[in-house]
């Protein structure tokens, strides 16, 4: 088989070199060569030798070029990777991309186009680098029902999470989100990252392959990790969780549940033991049960490991395989849960006035709302006033903002309440 | 496609009730029905309705119903189970077993007998129950040249060692096995579990697939748990190590390293959070760097799990997909390094008398063997007897059993010297 490499950056330059070093071993492995047609890049790589190579500035003629087999979409952005990918498939050609916010906005319309075309797009490296957990959840798991799905899937969040988490790190996320560009885990913008936009686009296609639904990330819930502080992170591991951003999708068949955002999970959860920029996705099917999987999820390496991984599966399924798509043959297009109506236990921390009767009008609150307390911190914060952290049992969103409003209406509460959900897993 | 499912015990009934629960939404994946053509098996099942299945008590004669394109060889034992595999490659059907043992000590030919008829043998149920560990690394990690992969692959002493390790609980091994019994975690007879032979199946598979090697059972180390004491735990948790039981396989593309032996690893690795009956391999590919994979190691549910996705492997793939047997088209048979010639660090336990002068001997006795000692503790033990902890360095295995040899010569040395080896990751 022969590919057509299309962007020669990070991606792009490991796949290159991935097939020259490892290339006689894939051919053991499979019994055929994967050779480079050609590569298509506005430059060249430091780290390619691409002096036999047949290089073209043009990305849109490795789509039509008759002597390219599969199409490596690696040149990121959403608007000359779809149009490139639309035309490898009208031209017949394999797609294999790395490209999450191309999958997870325009899935659906190159999904139906290749089908048109009878050829498979693959995007095992959009989600979580170097873990197969597409094929996990599509092929691994495919007996399963799957009912729930839950992922650290974007490792600059985690890695700020773990360095403001280490004991006596006081690091303000500021702090500590400068570090991690210094050190280029985080972007000079780093906003795709750390406000959730990265996890959402894995989110949304995880879910698709999970439960067979459209992709849907205009219906996605999305917060980032900026508002969480490292008195939260404290208290969280005083009540025994770690904080961790998490994407979750779940169903019943029926709905399903699709958001991003900060969690806190029990600390002697696998989840709770991922550190530093590595990824996780824990997958919950009837009859496998939980299992997870776990390795890193950027870089070089990792991710041309998942593209040319994806390439192979071309190969060794001679053309004639229909894992192509979401893995499902019929989708089914399920509602979306809006967040109000999610139910989840939640973390809460109020600043307020330390004067008496002050817990009893918080109580008060809560119950009205029938929320009960299933733990409860008060501690001096500054001055006069106190931190009051409060888990709640399993409640609805939209009652539990409802006490919050009221909460943060007291005259006793000064400052913004903080309140993150707690993994129910 | 139609199956024949041979064997209605713990797997064959999960196997039966899944397609039942899941057949609708398995269809709704792959586009085509499943459905169960004969069953084989000597009794029925409590938990399955056999009133509209086609029920032989000969399951020699699942492997030749012209109905059946696919045999589940679900009977365990190797002796039928291998005559029953090869009947029903002959008669050109695909196969689907959960059987470590057959696969491990006659798959070389069974594979070979496959290749011939042109039929796929998959036994992704025969290793960690529902992690689909066969696939990630013979599919997902497919452009890596894997390095090493090490994996608690044996639930029932992972059980055990989890069982001794819980703080406080100074319940002996012999104990807790028994605990283990009534709970269903072991067998009546335990020795295949506890003494690492299960564990040694799995891995020799699992090394071939890393691999691409032939099976070589025949020139495993196996080492079980049954000399691991709780106060070896306390020891090793004091130094900063958890102790599990590893199956451990590498390759530097020359020689293999095969075995499986208790292992001290450092308590916040991902492996030292493996608490319970619950498996997890992890896999160094040169590209993907480790990865993780961890679920339940055993049960109906997941190896049912298992077992469908394998034949929803085989309906996808249409009968021409090459992936059968190991995942490479070529076997380069490796020499196996004696366990005498693998390098590792060590941890020791000797039980000495307390006198002037002893622990000068054993430095004298380590070092004359070019030995250092990483982390050493000293604690009284029983009336004037203490016990000496060592880490070692790193070491030539053989060059520490002559100091263990002479170790044991000492006049101070009461009791024989402990050795569990360390992990290198």
């Amino acid at each position: 088989m022969r590919i057509g490499i299309c962007g020669l950056g990070t991606v792009g330059s490991g796949a290159f070199n991935l097939l020259r070093d490892n290339g006689a071993e894939i051919t053991r492995r499979i019994g055929r060569d994967i050779s480079i047609a050609q590569v298509g890049c506005r430059r060249g790589h430091p780290d390619c030798d691409l002096s036999s190579a047949d290089v073209t500035r043009d990305i849109f003629e490795v789509a039509e070029n008759p002597d390219v087999d599969i199409v490596l979409e690696l040149i990121g952005g959403t608007d000359d990777a779809k149009r490139l990918v639309l035309q490898a498939i009208a031209a017949g050609k394999h797609v294999v991309t790395a490209n999450k916010a191309l999958i997870a906005e325009h899935g659906d319309e190159i999904f139906a186009a290749a089908a048109k075309s009878g050829v498979q797009v693959r995007y095992e490296a959009a989600i979580a680098g170097g873990i197969p957990i597409v094929k996990a959840v599509r092929e691994g798991l495919a007996a399963n029902r799957i009912g729930w799905l839950a992922g650290i899937i974007n490792g600059t969040s985690n890695y700020i999470l773990t360095e403001m988490s280490k004991p006596g790190s006081n690091a303000a996320f500021a702090a500590v989100l400068k570090d991690a560009q210094d050190l280029g885990y985080a972007e000079a913008d780093p906003t795709f990252d750390v406000e959730g936009i990265d996890a959402a686009h894995k989110l949304t296609i995880l879910s698709s392959v999970a439960f067979g639904v459209p992709l849907r990330f205009d219906a996605i819930y999305t917060e980032g990790i900026s508002e969480i502080t490292t008195q939260d992170i404290e208290y969280a591991r005083e009540l025994g969780y770690a904080i961790r951003h998490l994407g979750i999708t779940s169903s019943d068949g029926d709905a399903v549940e699709l958001r991003v955002h900060p969690c806190l999970v029990a600390m002697d959860h696998m989840l709770a033991q991922v550190n530093g920029v590595m990824n996780a996705v824990m997958v919950s099917g009837d009859a496998a049960g939980p299992t997870l999987y776990y390795g890193a999820g950027a870089g070089s390496g990792p991710t041309a490991s998942a593209v040319i991984a994806d390439v192979i599966d071309i190969v060794r399924s001679k053309g004639v395989d229909t894992l192509a798509n979401l893995g499902f043959t019929a989708l089914d297009d399920r509602r979306v849960v809006d967040i109000t109506e999610i139910t989840t236990s939640a973390y809460l921390r109020l600043m307020v006035a330390d004067e008496p009767g002050v817990m009893a009008r918080i109580s008060t609150i809560l119950s009205q709302h029938k929320i009960s307390i299933e733990a409860l911190i008060q501690k001096n914060a500054q001055g006069d006033d106190a931190h009051v952290v409060i888990i709640t049992n399993d409640v609805l969103e939209k009652d539990l903002n409802a006490a919050m409003e009221e909460l943060a209406s007291l005259k006793e509460t000064k400052d913004e309440i903080a309140r993150i959900r707690v993994a129910a897993f």
